[in-house]
């Protein structure tokens, strides 16, 4: 299995991007506090990485529809915890 | 100036993923409050999506480029915003 360098720049793009929102959400799970998170941002991260999956899926894109599709589920998991904490 | 279909869905993805940060941007000027968002949330969004915007040129793709341009400067800002207002 070979990928091409851009291959390579998209999967660590994922990666990291993905990555990024596990801080947040463990930060929420401890303080139990999303006071200073914008629901509207939450929402919205929702429905627009949504999007880029289906994006990435139109263009058969393997880092886009990886890193996108795990992205959803911990925004997902964000905008539950900021419907639930306040 | 056509587009394809695909085209036209990773454009409102980006829009959308773009317009998200700036309720996220505009809370935190109102509020001068950052407390609950995660600084390594920060950090890393803007490692990535420098990279996505990395990726978006390499593959040419211009949903990904305008998208991404705009994210860094706005999530760039929130970093600034996170580093000043504790």
């Amino acid at each position: 299995m070979e990928f091409a360098s851009s291959e390579v720049l998209g999967f660590t793009a994922g990666i990291v991007t993905t990555l990024s929102l596990l801080p947040q959400a463990l930060k929420i799970m401890t303080t139990r506090r999303t006071r200073d998170i914008s629901l509207l941002w939450a929402i919205s991260m929702n429905i627009g990485i949504l999007l880029w999956l289906f994006y990435g899926i139109a263009k058969n894109d393997m880092p886009m529809i990886t890193a996108n599709s795990i992205s959803f589920a911990l925004l997902f998991l964000i905008l539950i915890f900021k419907l639930r904490f306040r």
